[in-house]
């Protein structure tokens, strides 16, 4: 075990079935490519050009109500819509079938200078909250069998608008990670009848390698077999499937977790630091799902610095996802860092 | 199958087993966010300042070669090195394991201001001659099961030089995506007695939708379950298992492939296309493999024009691959373009 710290190894994600090229060594690697925009803080509270801000005028001619905390809207612009055909196609190798959906847009904030790792613990709970009610009011929907809520953060991560917001994704099918992460805890649960995600956190609170944060709900950590270089994971102290199973203590104890998650990151490189991040848990599809745990991933970009980042480019897209430092130097830095944010106060 | 031009669907991927969920609709959605340097040509053909160009020194002190055409070398960063240990390690649901291999780097010209689109085919066949001895070469030494040769182009794709090279990581294990190739296509082979991608060229070939370039030996096309918007792929009209089975105007003809299907990206957006693109052939552990077809994929990511890509972000991350065009649309797009380079006299 001792060696993996200095030499290339591959490591195995249970949830996904697939490995992960390790390169530790590989840090020392000077850097001459292509440098990102380091991102300049928001200034304004209330933009007027912003889509998003309240009382303004979206591209579709609706106007943005005056809210005060969250707000949810259907994307105009979105990937799925509810009228797609359900009819389906199979030629030979040439397979497809019509695929309906909802997507939504949630502000999560008043306040266009602000971000996750900005805002009161409080104010997160609110997103919290909005996310299970959506999650509950889509997932009853009878043609929705899967609920995704998710996160682009920062332009680097295709987000075209700094206000801070999430979408809400939620279609007939269980896109190709659910359905992987489904059928490996599934696996797992029908050979050892417990949760592979219980299990994995037993693991974790022993060594307590990898653990950057914990409350008396939550505990956040860099997974073993983690891809990105600040990959995350949030994971419940309990048996949760979804989030409508959380107590009021868990959903303020998720929102303290989100918060802290988020403002290490932006104190590791002093920036408001990008990533994708999103919520795993069972389908919609009326199963019960005991195999089932729900848990975020936060998936962020930067290697070495604001501007820095990885490239998951040649060898990730033809053969697999290689990382240059271990999960546990991850943790270690990102465990190293304050937990109030750098520009506070 | 008609409205599948205009409503969102899911395509299967046979070679992965996945899923990609196209949105044609979306196309029109107006874009506001990062918007990426657009890539200025090199004008220099030899560059005292490049570690790639002739007879100039390496970090790590070695003088190149005067080289006339292709020149190879050991990584001076590998991300994989001969003598990692090949221990094995598990504990619970951590497992890895020592991963072994070797990483070189192929100068595909001396001229520091070309980049494939503007190579010579005779030119382009000496980079394929190059490849298929680096293939049996690596292939050859004892604990190299997996040769994946590959080119990342351009800033965008991770490239930190743009003097025209390409790759080569060479390892113990099978990375995912070729494994999850071998698999499908030996379920298939042993099926239907004939190769996965035998029998969807047939299916491309009678229904010439999706091809852009075709000579004696060679088609590209834009796969029906494309994920990237101008995403190709190169196959051979005949069972050729990998890059040695290939006869002598193959080469020439694979050449030519490269050059047409480069010079139409270029043409695309008049720009040096970014890419990521590599060969998947058969695994180089001794076994027959006649499930294999040899194959590239070019996985581009520019969407609109030289400056807005394609993010694959939070749902394509957390849910599975999302596009905003059709396979067929981004066909007749390539096709349509002039086969010289838009530079040429
Ligand atoms: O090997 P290079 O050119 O230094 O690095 C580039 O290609 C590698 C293989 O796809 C990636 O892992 C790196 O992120 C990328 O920057
Ligand atoms: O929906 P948006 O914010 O317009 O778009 C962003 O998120 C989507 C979902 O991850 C991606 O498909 C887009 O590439 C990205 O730009």
């Amino acid at each position: 075990m001792n060696s993996f710290t200095d030499h290339p190894h591959r490591r195995f994600n249970p949830l996904t079935g697939e490995w992960v090229l390790v390169s530790p060594h590989r840090a020392k690697r000077p850097w001459q490519g292509q440098v990102e925009d380091d991102v300049l803080p928001q200034m304004l509270e209330h933009d007027p050009d912003c889509y998003l801000c309240a009382r303004n005028t979206r591209i579709n001619g609706a106007v943005n109500p005056d809210y005060k905390h969250t707000f949810v809207f259907e994307n105009d612009f979105a990937a799925l819509t509810p009228d797609a055909p359900a009819e389906s196609f199979e030629d030979g190798l040439l397979k497809a079938e019509g695929e309906s959906g909802v997507c939504r847009v949630i502000c999560f904030s008043p306040r266009h200078d602000l971000t996750l790792a900005r805002m009161a613990v409080d104010d997160i709970a609110k997103v919290v909250d909005t996310w299970v009610e959506q999650y509950q009011d889509l997932g009853a929907m009878p043609d929705i069998n899967h609920v995704q809520i998710f996160e682009n953060r920062g332009a680097m991560m295709g987000c075209s608008n700094p206000h801070p917001h999430g979408q809400i994704w939620a279609s007939r099918s269980v896109p190709n990670e659910p359905a992987k992460e489904t059928e490996n805890q599934r696996a797992y649960y029908e050979k050892n009848g417990k949760p592979l995600l219980m299990a994995y956190l037993e693991q974790e609170l022993a060594h307590r390698e990898r653990i950057l944060f914990e409350n008396a709900s939550f505990v956040v950590l860099v997974p073993y077999w983690a891809v990105w270089p600040f990959e995350t994971m949030v994971l419940p102290k309990r048996h949760i499937r979804s989030m409508e199973e959380m107590t009021a203590s868990e959903r303020m104890d998720l929102a303290e977790a989100m918060s802290k998650t988020t403002i290490r990151y932006d104190n590791l490189f002093r920036t408001s630091f990008p990533y994708s991040m999103g919520f795993h848990q069972r389908p919609t599809d009326g199963e019960a799902h005991d195999e089932w745990v729900m848990h975020a991933h936060f998936y962020p970009p930067l290697l070495r610095s604001a501007t820095v980042k990885k490239f998951m480019v040649g060898f990730e897209l033809l053969g697999g996802p290689q990382r240059d430092l271990t999960a546990e130097q991850a943790a270690d830095r990102l465990r190293g860092l304050a937990d109030t944010h750098y520009l506070a106060g």
